[in-house]
This record gives structure tokens, C-alpha cells and sequence, in this order.
């Protein structure tokens, strides 16, 4: 984490100040502080907007007079959860600074609802720091999911690639460096012969050098990038972000956080054919995929979420 | 402002709590306090996320090594607005309680950029409240603008119009209270006859009655709407709720508001046409409306904001 | 709808032009139309985007090579729709032209991803039209939800509600007319004395008068806007507009509404508890409200889709 | 241009429909053709709604009864133009077929107002396709823009900085296709040692290999991403794109066009000092930076676009 001190304005935001905003005592434990992750990331909590309070103040605006009876903040919350009220959620704000290789940031951004200011490879010189898997972390292409991996690559296939991806690294960056007239510690190289723009130069580099970002949320479209995004389809080397800030939604919003874990995060979306199947075995109905009607994967699907459709079918 | 306390949780956020987030000083002064506006509206500061330095910290992310050079912060804020580098202003956040007339929040909420809770009628009874403008407020039409106001209505037909907005306003709140199985007071009557649906009633009610709503917007959308509804060809009744929002601007972020006064506010978008009309009257040219090229529309705008083309043209 | 020839720009649009783009010939043969809705309202499909087809081909440039397997675009649309992969869906676009009364236009412009433009009644005179329900649509408070409707309201108390809101609207509107130095047909008084500018005496208006607006709307949005709009628990007034556009999605794109219905109209979200209260209940248990952990609401609306639950209870 | 039939489905589109929809003749003239852009890119119109009718439409929908004096169609766009009335422009919407290095899809992406299906290098092999700069594009650092680019590099700089991208772009690839275990024509090699999944693979690639997308936004975020993006500001990699959105902008939307390039892209904003700077020299003043108060940046941009200033200085 060497390297971050010198490279951005990371003021250490040790100093107190007196507010009377809605505040989060357990998020401002940890703010400013950069939580590792992956091989050279983190991720650090810059800013916050509202608390658990904050969306229910929100919320009872649109009920007015009508909300005495709603005598509690946890049942409300769970309320607007259920019944995807998502307005009062709106209301709280996160922002982060993130540091990230950059496939990983390609798939960040097309999450289009945040406001971001990204280190620009134009205006400045990239970091010499790129992500290597750590071997538990290298696998095989999946033979059933076009998008996902399977066992654990091992052995001379495994030192391959992490050989590969270790040396083209290097040497796509030594010759950045050169391009740009800079020597191996990144200072000018005697002489003044003319070197190629940053803008072009950082066309060498591959999508494992990371980049960072001031990266900036509502609460709802936050929830909605964890759901996505710490799901077990999601790659893994961005999972491992979304799971480190469902964490930090739990210190900062514990209500919410309650309610999200159990109407999203556990929850589950069921078609129209699968409520009818649950329906039939219900009544006590043997069901197979031939007379659920539904296709092999969404079955299998189906059994996955509720074994106990196949256990009690004998 | 009496009838504010009984509808809404308007907790009095005296309460100051240490933080380690960004801070307002001018700002947390003014917070949770009710600005009054038109007959019974208001503007209340609710909570707002960064100040300055925020914005320029996002800005600089983007610079990384390469900022030394940008020593001032008031110099950086003037070249993002400058440059329209929005990103580094959408890193800010306000959020208000509200309180307008339902037509000045029609305007208000074709601002799709920002989130909303709002007073459900549906759900709650409106109060008795409904905006009639003060007699210096009370116009004709313009006789040159479809959109715009002329003179001040006087005599008969200012008292005919303001009979007519107070009494039906009256009666129409009667009815909606009658519909709604309620006394004068609000209270239901004895008896009980079943009444019509809270969502029915409501429609007598006309648009001038007041709503009330939580409004979180960015900072960049929130200077856009300032910039829109603060403007001379902005309705009245929003406009004063604007020209209030500039200046709690000015006491939130003092060197943006000095940027957006400067680039924005007192900036003025010059046509290709326009500006080869200042360059040759630059060059000694006398230029008229035909010569110009100009319609006479665009002709005129450009000599309000450029007299002296018009004084030296003998 | 004699009205609507004389206020708005309504092109018979019989022409029929060449073209290479994706077409819906079932929504070319209602192009144009309007469909009416309440009392004087009505629906009219002006332009659309993309068909089945277009979602298909987005779709598959995610996929590139790999797409050989995907064989039925049925089944890939569903394998979209049940995975929220939400970006192929957003290739297609509808427009609208709409007519409402103000209090569902105020309903239907909280959903901010669409564009508006809308009638102002700031540049022009609005038309006599507004909403009175008919007999069987005037209801009741709900006892138990405070934003629904319970029984049809009859015998005096409707003759009395009806008679409200017919007699205030056609008084605002009368002294409108007046406002605006206008007679009951609409046309200037004789003499000029000065009148109030329109921006003025509109605000007489109840929230019952009808407007005016164009709309459009990427698909993606359109359905999100059906899902919340078409539900029982949307106001009848706003339901039967989306009701209208289901029948809409329908002939325009049939194998998205396919999907639509089995995954979104006709699904279902459970919760963690909802799950495990189903699994035990598959395994034999007996299920009561206190063992499932549920709250007396949230039992109940699984009870209601899950109604075999209680069956087998003993 | 070969690569292009066997990765993604590029229907040839040259059927014929009728449609009562808004169309554009000159663009669909044009629709479905590749235009190359850089050495292995394209630009691809796939889809469009509207034409400069369909925005007049809209917009009158807004004046209603009051339009019968807007006569003339391009007058009313320019009004629009001028006046920052956006929605109607919102009303149209263009789907683009986009191949780009993916250091051009980086800053491309960052507009977040357009729907975006990309080819998923996941889920699909990458092709061989990388992006070297003609050598009249290979610049040297700019020595006063830190984002820009000054000279033209020659002579055995510029064969270094040449080589250097073709031979490390062809290294990487070569190592990407190791590791998935393909062969040089991308067959899978013989035996079946397992290899590394796709989605660690492709990390090793740099970011000037070619990505493809489909892109759909609508006028109004259209004209704002041409407007940024064909400034002389942004990179030449981008520019080039965005220089031939413009013309298919002129074919599309004549009327348009013109407005576009007259208020926006040959207008010019000025600062409160920089109209006060010219009403000055308009009096007859001797105008210097000293007494114009501005920065010498604000100074020499001022005299950029109004070199007449200085001309009269003496």
C-alpha cells in the first residue's frame, strides 16, 4: 500500500469535526481507512450521506399524518424492502475510493447510476502494479457455464499462466516506461529525445494494471451492485470487492442491512411455472421436470432453491 | 408554519455529533432550519454530503502525479467549471424538506435527476392550506411572451382574481373534507356513513394546494436547476425557491458558488452568428440586424447583452 | 375526443413509408390510434424501436462466437428475463401520446427514466375536460389498506361525492374562463380589460382536468413501469392505462411479453423466511404463522400465494 | 472487415419494410453499412426513431392551442437549440454497431445516458485485432497540455514505439491463446490438458485490442457526446468516431444539424469577465490581460476566439 501515499491526495481524515447530519458511529469508525484487497486494490469508505433514521424520516414524509401506527424503524424498512419502495433508500449516499485492476473496473462502470473521477493514463504516469491470481485463486474454464470456472488449475498448466501473465506484465511496462523516456524508477532518462504521448504509450499495458477511482452511490442502486455483483455468478476478482462492502453496509446501516439479507440477498425471484410446481407438490403431486413443464436448466434451478421437491418425491 | 409540526417527524436536530466526514460550517449553521417562501411554503436543509475540498480531492484523483501544478483550489473549481468537468461537482449531495404548491411541484419534479419522497394523498388527508400570490405578485399576461407576465393586475379585476383563487380553494377543501366524512376541524364526523377513498377525494382539490416532499440532488444537477429555475424566464412562485437555493450555495461552497456565479450565472452562450457579429464589430464594422444575419429575436438578445454594439454604430 | 383534433398536431399518419429497419407489423397496424381511457383520456402509440428480434441480436454480441449454441430466441429471451439481464431490452423504445387526469400525470412522472414532453398550461389555455368516475368506479376508504379502496360507494353518499366533483370542476373552470377574460365558448370577451397571466389562473384548476403528454420510454422501463402500474395495489385510474400497454407490449413484442408474464406479471419474489417456511412445509411440517417466524402481514401474503400451506395442515 | 461476418450475427439488412413510423430517408440510405474507422474499427447504424419532424411534434405538444405562430420548422429546432428546451430532442434515438480498442470503449463508456450490450470476453475468445497508429497519429507528449499531444514522432523514436506496440500486442495474443489452448488459427490444440478459464485468460491482453458494441442514445445525450468527443480536446482515437456520428447526424437530422452546429459546436460560452473584457473593447478601451482580470489561460482563450481584441490594441 506503499505506493498509494505517493500517488493521491490520501489525507489521513484523522481530524473530528461537529455536525449535526444523521451519522453512522460504526461507519465512522472505519472511514478513511483502506481495507486490502486482492493482490495491490482496497477499498476505502471517503464519505457518507444518512443513516437507518435518515430512510425512515424519508419514508414518512410520503405517509404523513397516516404514520402513527407504524411504531417501528426495523418494520418499516422491511416494509419499503418488500414492496420495493426504493425512493426513501435513494436517500443515503456512499462514496469510496477504490483502487482495482482494470478488467474489473470495466465491469464496475457499466454500472451507469454512480458518479466516478477515474486516475486518467492520459494526464498521469500508470503504477508499475498488475494482478496476479493467487494460485487458489487460477481455474479452469467451466465446462458447463460459458461465463464461469471450474477446478483449480494446477501444476505446469498453472505455473504457465501465472508465468505468462507475470511476464508479459513486466515487459508490456518496461516498455511503457521507455516509450515515455523514463528509466526503471520512473524518472526522465538523460537526454531529451522526444518520447511518444501518455496517451498513446498506455495502449501497451494490459487490463491487469490496476487503476483507481473515486467511485460515488445512492443506497438503492448500492444495494443493487452488491446484489449483482457479490452473487456467485459475478467474477471473482470483483466478488471479493461487493463482499467486502456488504461488510461495510452492515456497520453502516444495520436495519437495512436486516432487511436486505433477507428479502434480496436470500431471497428469491420464482417464475410462474415454479410457484405452480411448489403449488403441486404442495397438495402432495410427484414432480419431474416432464410434468413441471419448465426446462432442464430452470428445474435444476428449482431444485437447487427447494431439494425437498425431489426428496419427497418417492 | 404551525401546522408543519403536527404532519411531519420534523425532529429538531439540535443534537451535534462528532464526525470525521467533510464539513459545512456555514452550512451546519442553517441546517434543519425552515426558510419561509411564498404564503406558506419552505425550504429546509436536511443534510448535504462534501464541501470544496471534496470536490477538488475527486478532481485531483483523476490527475494522480501529475497535480502538483494545480496549487489553488479556487483556480481548479473555476477550470472544471470552465472545461464543464461536471464529474468532480456530482461527488456533492444535498438533500431539502420541501414544502410548495402542487403546481409549482409539477415544475419542480420534471427535474428527473434527483430523489423524491413525497406527501401521499393517497394515504394522508392534505391540510387546509393553498397558495393565493400577494397583490404585487398578481400579473397579466405578457403581451410578448406566451410563457411570461406583464403588469401588475390592479383594481376589479385583481380583487375579482383573488376572490376567485381564495373562495374556490375554500369551497373546493370543504367539500374535499366533507367527501372525507370530516368536520371543519378535521375530525370525523359522528355517525358512521361509509365514505369515498382518500385517492378520490383528492382530486377536487385544486393545484394550488400545498404538498411537501424530501429532495436529494447532486450538486452539478443542482446548479443546473438553479441555473434553469433561477432564471428570469422561470415562474415566480419557483423562482423564489431557487434565488433561496443560490444562497444557501453560497454560504454551503463558497469558491463553486463563486465559479458558477462567474461561468454560469452571469456567463452568457454565444450562436456562431453572434459571434461573428462581435468580431466585426470588434473590427470597426457597423452591424445592423440585416447585415447580421441574424433573426430579429436573436438580434435583440444579443443587444441586451451587448449594448455597446448598438452605441457605436454612427 | 372531438377536442383532440383542434388542440394538438394529430397527423392522420396513413402514409406508409419504406423502411430497413426491425418492424412490429402487428403494432404498425395500430400506429396511431388512440385507444380511449377513462372519460375523456385515451392512449396512442406514436413510434416505436426494435422488435423480438433486435433484443435477440443485442443480446448475442455479448456472447460473440459463443452464440452458436443459443439456438431459440424464445429461449434466450427468457434466459434474459430470468437472469435480469436488463441491457438487451433497453435496444427497444415506445412513444407514447397520452391523456390523463393531472393527478395520475403526477402519479405517472415520478418515474424518471422516460422522456416528457408535456401540454403547459403556462402557454395554453386548458381544455373543459375533466374526470369524474363512473358510478362502479367510486369506492369506499379501505378499512385495512390506507392507500386502497374498499366497496362501491352507493345511494346518497355517491350522488353527493359525484355531485362534488363535477359541480366544483365546472365552477374552477367557469371563473378560469373568467380569469382569463375568455366566455364560455372560449372566446375573448368583448373590451380589453386586462387579465391575469395563464400561469396564474391555472392553479384554480382541481387536479381532475386532464392533460396532456408525449412520452417515451426504452423497454426495459416500459415493463418495470407495467410491473408497478398494472398491480392491484397501483390506483385504479393509473391501472387501467398500464392495462392498456400490457395489451400493447403484447402485439408489438410477443416473445418478451411471453417472458414478461412467466418471470415478472405472474412471478414472485419470496423471502429467506418465505423459503424456508415453503421447505418445511415440503418436508411435512406443519406450518402456522408463530412457527414460521413470519409477521401476521407477511404470513398472510404468502398464504394467499401459497394457499396449499394451510391445506395441508392437518 | 472479414472478422467482422463470422463473430456476430451482421444480418445484411437488405430487406424492405413499410412502417407508418417517422423515417429518415438519407439514413436509411446508409443503415447497416460498416464505415472503418481506424485500422480495424467501424461505425454501423443498426436502428433509428425519428426525424426533425418528430421533434417539432413534440414540442408542440407542449404550446398546444398556441403553436399556430411557430410556422416554420427549422426556426422552432433553433429556438429549442438556442433555449436549451432538451426533451424534444430526447424524443430521438439512434443504435449504433460499434468496434473500438478498448482504451476508446474506456473513456466511451464513461457516458452513462446510452444502453450498451458489449461483446464479453468471458463468455468468447477475443480476436486477433489490436489497434497500431498510423504514423502520421504517432505524437509526442504535448509540452503544454498534460493531456494532449504535440508533434509528430519521427525516425527511430517512432520505429521504437511502433515496434513496440505490434510486437507486444502480438505476444500478449499469442500467450492468450496458450493459455486457452488454441492453436495459432485458434483451434483447439490436440490433447486436453486442461486450461485456464476465459476470463483470467483475456487479462493478459492491452488495452488497444478491439472490442465491439451496440449502442443506443437518444438525440439529446447524442449531440452532448458528439459535442465532447469531436472537440479538438479529446483524443484523436476517439475523435475520429465521433467526427463520423456527425455527419450521419447531418444526414439524418438536417434541420438538426444545422442548429446544432450554429448554437452548439461553432458557439462559444464566455465568462461574466469575458463579456465584460468585450463590451469594453467594444467602447473603445485598450484591452489587456492586466486589465481584463482574467488568468492567462482565460486571457488567451479569450483572444483565441476573439483575436480582433488584440488586432485594435494599439
Amino acid at each position: 500500500m506503499t505506493a498509494l501515499s505517493h500517488t493521491l491526495p490520501l489525507t489521513p481524515e484523522k481530524e473530528v469535526f461537529p455536525t449535526k447530519r444523521a451519522t453512522s458511529p460504526a461507519l465512522e469508525d472505519i472511514l478513511g481507512e483502506a481495507f486490502p484487497i486482492l493482490d495491490h486494490g482496497f477499498i476505502r469508505v471517503v464519505d457518507y450521506m444518512g443513516n437507518d433514521s435518515a430512510i425512515v424520516q424519508a419514508a414518512r414524509v410520503s405517509y404523513g399524518k397516516g404514520t402513527k401506527k407504524v411504531s417501528e424503524d426495523q418494520g418499516l424498512i422491511n416494509y419499503l424492502m418488500r414492496h420495493r419502495h426504493t425512493t426513501p433508500f435513494e436517500m443515503c449516499e456512499i462514496k469510496f475510493h477504490l483502487k482495482m485492476p482494470i478488467f474489473v473496473a470495466r465491469q464496475w462502470l457499466r454500472h451507469r447510476t454512480a458518479s466516478v473521477n477515474e486516475y486518467s493514463a492520459r494526464y498521469s504516469v500508470l503504477d508499475k502494479e498488475f494482478y496476479v491470481p493467487a494460485p487458489e485463486n487460477l481455474n479452469t474454464q467451466s465446462a458447463i457455464n460459458n461465463q464461469g470456472r471450474g477446478e483449480v488449475l494446477e501444476g505446469d498448466e498453472a505455473n504457465r499462466v501465472l508465468y505468462f501473465l507475470k511476464n508479459d506484465s513486466l515487459t508490456s511496462y518496461q516498455h511503457y516506461q521507455e516509450m515515455l523516456g523514463l528509466d526503471a524508477s520512473g524518472h526522465p532518462n538523460q537526454g531529451n529525445a522526444p518520447t511518444v504521448a501518455r496517451e498513446l504509450a498506455r495502449m501497451n499495458l494490459p487490463v491487469n494494471f490496476y487503476t483507481q477511482l473515486y467511485w460515488k452511490i445512492d443506497l438503492h442502486n448500492f444495494m443493487h451492485f452488491i446484489s449483482l455483483r457479490a452473487d456467485t455468478h459475478a467474477q471473482y476478482e470483483i466478488r471479493v470487492y461487493a463482499a467486502k462492502m456488504l461488510e461495510i453496509l452492515k456497520a453502516w446501516l444495520p436495519m437495512t442491512y436486516h432487511g436486505f439479507m433477507e428479502y434480496r440477498m436470500h431471497g428469491q425471484m420464482l417464475s410462474k411455472s415454479g410457484i405452480d410446481a411448489l403449488r403441486r407438490a404442495l397438495k402432495g403431486e410427484h414432480m419431474t421436470k416432464e410434468n413441471s413443464g419448465m426446462t432442464a436448466r430452470e428445474w435444476g434451478e428449482l431444485l437447487n432453491d427447494f431439494p425437498e421437491i425431489a426428496l419427497r418425491q418417492d
